[in-house]
């Protein structure tokens, strides 16, 4: 059949998306007898509730091999997950509605866990109603927890923002470390899972080479210890650079942090992990520190994104389509590792529901016995993942990211509100 | 006359302050005829201090040229500058001491305005006690505070930093807005000048094409006039883009952060100013709020240096030593702008009592109407600095910034004890 295509992208934005973005676009426009029109729902699954979908007709090819370089969601993303059906029922008949009204037939939703389980109940609920919806997951996250696949295309470029800025901040403070600042601190994304944190690691060509001390969430945090590994290094190399994990938990599994949306937050407040470990670097052990915290910097830096990823990305927004073309559907595409080294990968994909709402740890494995480090595996299997450059072109000074002008198609039903 | 020639880096480092003592070194190899050794101090006036003098004689070409990619201090840097002799003789005496001991008739010292103070006070000491020591500074700054200058090494690139940073945190936060996060604040550094706030101006193209929203030092903050200039962007635009520069100030001149060497920092603190006006954001607007604080990733941030920036930087080493084969000396290399679009420049001189010490804020006519943004003419004045990239070469996903391999000098002197 032919039918049109909607595309959607959801939760936290990642520096290659729009790599996904651009797969999907040009692989649905390399088969006009199975892709009609090629839709992006505004503002992810909120824009197919809300039926203001971008129609992507008007939009050259060139505008749309463009979003290879364009950080951020090019359509707008959303915290904003379908419930269950039983609660929620209004809301799968009104996407069926709007599918309908405009010729829908597939449906690929560019997220992590939790926007898989909104794919795996959007597929269930068009073939309970009785609606010819294919439904396919790309995956994107750059926390890197999504099951069964090699690596989640964002992960790479954002590790690789994280290695890159370690080893920057390294030199730094190693020249400062004379008579002045001996630790800095980088907080990292990664609110359950501590894989930014691991890319840390990688800011170091041999073990060792660095005084990096990696501070993971999937460790619980011992102050006395974390302590004395900081004085360790200090007195080895004469600084030291630790990389945390914003999802710091104590023994009893409670952030160290808590966010800037809490009730109690004021000028006085918790600042964050990185704060809460200099001031007690400072009171323990006396060693001037300073501290950064990445947040979306991360996950946008474009700039300097992996050029493993972006291929990923590319490819795993190509393989959803081809998947589709080919009579597939109610999955989310995967990588797959051929090898290490020459790192190989190659598309897979597996069910809808096997991913949904499943968040993956970095594995024991990966972490060094001390526990402030990463192991030889973690090594050989992180390092591919940031390998390569894809620099964006630049235009007086920055980069000359495409500005997208999108239209909205006409709109056909009546006004839906949100809950 | 032939003498050897001491080298030393002080102060905060930046990106490109290796390019300068690369600059430094391949113009005096060039003049074998004028200068004998080259020696670069460890850790800055207290190698000196301390006669832990590294002889580069044994690094050879290709090492030295190699430091144009090297972020950091290539031979450590310090927070310690030279007190009034009236108090502090012994130290002057213990300098010429070393001095002598070397044959060194030749001090460039790479830093701020504090660290000129210093090269001025030695150049005047050794006028004094009669040794014909022959001073220079060669300016390097984050911070652009220096005087008589057009813009300070290390400016640029920092101020590249933020650019591209705050432009590519406006792509995510812009595709976040329909359901989640509004606001984005980087703090950026300057405790005094706000120059690297004006820089996040520099992310947008047009004036108004990004709702940025720039804090500067030089402004004191109202809570109310700043809330109401959040709402208004996030009302126009979706969504707001803050830089804010650490150092800002309420109207009684009371810094709105305390730093983490303060005696009452605990884990229950103050966070920084990012944090802060987020918890006032969302205290008082209700909108959810992201902050990041980049540290000493702006400062360190090689991989996205400013081709200006590294051009000027290695352009003030080499004057500073043809200026002393001229015969002058007791002058800081200034950078003297020719013209704005192209942005034309040469290097000049000024004598270092006119620098020494004094810290140059932002001009009230390069802050807008509003007290939010820059004008046209800091436009015209900031966009050339960060203009050109530069990126250093890449090995395994990582920088491959060179390791040099330093040898100190043997010894001639008995130990000093610094106070």
């Amino acid at each position: 059949m032919t039918a049109n295509l909607l595309y959607a992208q959801s939760g936290g934005m990642t520096a290659v998306i729009n790599a996904s973005a651009c797969g999907v676009i040009e692989a649905a426009r390399a088969r006009p007898e199975r892709f009609g029109k090629v839709f992006a729902a505004r503002d992810g699954i909120v824009g197919a509730l809300t039926e203001q979908l971008y129609d992507l007709d008007a939009q050259s090819d060139a505008a749309i091999a463009a979003l290879r370089h364009l950080p951020g969601g090019a359509f707008g993303s959303c915290r904003y997950d379908l419930q269950d059906i039983a609660t929620h029922r209004h809301q799968y008949e009104r996407l069926i509605e709007v599918f309908a009204a405009h010729d829908i037939g597939y449906f690929l939703y560019n997220g992590g866990g939790g926007s898989m389980l909104t794919a795996e109940r959007l597929l269930r609920v068009g073939e309970s109603l009785g609606y010819p919806l294919k439904v396919m997951g790309v995956p994107k996250t750059i926390d890197n927890d999504l099951a069964d696949t090699d690596t989640s295309p964002g992960f790479g470029s954002a590790a690789k923002y994280v290695a890159v800025s370690a080893r920057e901040a390294a030199h730094d403070v190693a020249s400062m470390a004379g008579s002045s600042t001996k630790v800095f601190i980088l907080e990292v994304m990664g609110r359950h899972a501590g894989w930014l944190a691991a890319a840390g690691g990688l800011a170091e060509r041999a073990p060792g080479e660095l005084p990096l001390l990696l501070l993971f969430a999937e460790r619980a945090f011992d102050e006395a210890t974390f302590l004395a590994a900081v004085r360790a290094r200090v007195t080895s190399h004469g600084y030291c650079v630790i990389v945390a994990s914003e999802g710091l938990k104590d023994a009893e599994g409670q952030f160290l942090s808590i966010s800037a949306d809490s009730p109690v937050y004021a000028w006085i407040q918790l600042g964050g992990v990185a704060a809460g470990l200099a001031g007690r670097i400072k009171q323990q052990l006396g060693y001037r520190t300073h501290w950064a915290v990445a947040d979306y910097l991360q996950r946008s830096a474009r700039h300097i994104a992996s050029r493993t990823d972006l291929e990923q990305a590319y490819a795993c927004g190509r393989a959803a389509v081809e998947l589709l073309a080919a009579g597939e559907h109610g999955r989310m595409i995967t990588l797959r590792r051929l090898s290490d080294a020459p790192y190989r990968w190659e598309t897979d994909s597996v069910p809808l529901a096997t991913v949904a709402d499943v968040e993956c740890t970095v594995p024991a494995a990966f972490i060094d016995a001390e526990g402030f480090g990463i192991t030889e595996a973690a090594r050989r299997h992180l390092r591919p993942l940031i390998e390569g450059e894809d620099y964006p072109p630049f235009r007086d000074g920055i980069p000359d990211y495409p500005a997208l002008r999108l239209e909205l198609a006409p709109r056909r039903l009546p006004d839906f509100t949100l809950d």
